[in-house]
């Protein structure tokens, strides 16, 4: 039965059953759709980095969608606008699109957090039950319809590592005046642990560490870390990134333009988002760990956050969350949701995917 | 450079760069690629389930990113061919495309459950970075060549359940002479350890197992098997689900068939499949948690796998992948590559996403 109401949505039915017996060309092509050109702003640390490569992938596949008739031209970082700055310029009408984290847009409205990360936050994958089948999205729904924007899922990284230091951290009292570079809501619970969130753009946070201006800083994961050298400025590398439990970017497009495209361009877009976000993830996950073994090789110290620094983060982090709910109905209207599918989800995953990956890493780190 | 390298690639540069700053209809549409119509050949358990569901949405995204010009008419399970004899199908032109595990075929050729999901394996995550950027896709391209056939990675449902059984599995004798429903490389590990796999239909097992014909099954996970009314028939449910480490479907296409694809057609159906994939996982992280919960409510007993239990069919299993190497030189182009790529990776999921997960699921069970 529900082939056939498949069958008949997709107009499939009756007829075209007889002609589905073979690859065919016999029909005339039906009319397709126009010529669009849309740019797309990114924001962050530079394109040559797979997060921000997604913005490429996503364009030079919907151009090999639609067969060269929608073309998305995509800025260099920070060409169009920077961080919080990109909504607006998709708003204003600057770039049709746009590719960014929105947890940079935390410091306007730490609801839309909640779609990239949050400290001790669902992590990629859970977050995308959430958002897709858990009930995130139309949770979401009325905070992008308020910022007149439309937001696709383009691809996670993974959880990172937690902060690059050049001071060793022993305990919460070592966070104390501790300058560190980092943004979102990451940056309020530091501050609540005595630490002085400092926020830096991407392109500034290597001279401010070589030079002592800041004494840590939270970036993203080995194979990026690596490549923008932070290893010569500071020598403990801490994990987990609990900051965000895994960024992911968002890719962002005016209502307006959104609406005026041919349905079959939306699909393209967002495809390409999905084939992009799959491509992403992965070759994070592949070249993590190769990474990581030379930023060991070359005597990068590696060190676990301890578990009191964990629990005082984690007991901040829940306080923030709480404190905001009364002053930030937009916050109230997706949190408590947020939290609830968090309590039902942890147990089954812990169960089932953890339960496994607990047997197969330590038998692993035996061999 | 690497932008201009795009814009260069995607013919955006000069002149479109002066068109771009509008979204725009200006030019006359570019011609589009034919009508084509495609079956779609599924197996298994019913379409009625989320991972098969997977064949009507990517069917349903094809159309609608080609604007209704590329057909595929999903048949339902079985009606083509099911299981192993999928791949005969699609490469005598019953089908130009099925959707399958590729664990059905591991009888025939084991090299292909390496694609899919094999006991104590890469779980789906880690099997995605294989196969996309870990070298994966090329250790398996000569296998895929000599089958005649394309494969799209179409979705996972995660880690599942291990199985339900009639029986309590106190320890590894109680598997000795266990009549047990699974298929793939599974039952092979499970004959190691003195069980007796049986090889049934999926539409057999309820019945099998209500009756006593069987003692146990490995199926899916609570969101399906809640559905199947396992519970009637089983009492005791075992986890982790070690025997694939979270299945992964694949679309299959005859090469001949799918060389004759325009290649807008062969992005829509890559990118429909990516769709998918991410739609099918969210939705099994969504809905298993809940069918977990009404089952306990009914009664079922939750159980660990006891850990010699977990040992002995690593081991079992670890010997199984020893031995077909002498034998099976498709198994030998791949497996090597395949546990070195696991034995880099997994210490570092184990720090990042895995350290993470365990200070988060942790805190979760105590409040």
């Amino acid at each position: 039965m529900k082939r056939r109401e498949f069958l008949k949505r997709a107009g499939l039915g009756g007829a075209a059953g007889a002609t589905a017996g073979a690859a065919t060309l016999a029909a005339p092509a039906r009319a397709a759709s126009g010529n669009m050109h849309w740019r797309m702003a990114t924001s962050g640390v530079g394109n040559d980095a797979p997060f921000f490569d997604a913005a490429e992938r996503i364009a030079r596949r919907v151009a090999e969608l639609t067969e060269g008739r929608f073309r998305i031209r995509v800025s260099a970082a920070g060409e169009i606008a920077d961080g919080a700055r990109l909504l607006d310029a998709v708003r204003s009408g600057e770039a049709e699109s746009g590719l960014v984290s929105l947890r940079a847009l935390a410091g306007r409205e730490p609801a839309f957090a909640l779609a990239a990360g949050v400290p001790f936050g669902l992590d990629p994958r859970h977050r995308s039950a959430w958002m897709t089948s858990g009930g995130g999205r139309e949770a979401l729904e009325p905070l992008f319809a308020e910022y007149g924007v439309v937001r696709l899922p383009a691809g996670s990284t993974g959880a990172q590592i937690g902060t690059w230091s050049r001071k060793e951290i022993r305990g919460v009292d070592d966070l104390e005046g501790m300058r560190l570079a980092t943004g979102g809501l990451a940056g309020r619970v530091y501050a609540r642990l005595g630490a002085e969130p400092q926020a830096l753009a991407g392109s500034e946070v290597l001279a401010a560490l070589e030079q002592g201006r800041i004494d840590a800083v939270e970036w993203l994961s080995p194979y990026d870390d690596e490549r923008r050298g932070l290893a010569k400025a500071a020598r403990y590398y801490y994990y987990p990134g609990l900051w965000e439990a895994g960024p992911e970017l968002s890719l962002i497009a005016d209502r307006g333009n959104w609406d005026g495209l041919p349905k079959a361009y939306q699909a393209a877009l967002e495809s390409a988002c999905s084939d992009a976000a799959a491509h992403i993830g992965a070759r994070y996950d592949a070249e993590n760990p190769q990474a990581l073994r030379r930023l060991l090789a070359e005597g990068v110290e590696l060190r676990s956050l301890p578990q009191p620094v964990l629990e005082a983060a984690e007991a901040a982090a829940n306080r923030l969350y709480a404190e905001l709910g009364p002053v930030n109905p937009r916050w109230m209207r997706v949190y408590p949701q947020w939290a609830a599918f968090r309590d039902l989800h942890h147990p089954w995953a812990r169960l089932a995917q953890y339960g496994l990956d607990s047997f197969a890493y330590t038998r692993t780190a035996k061999t």
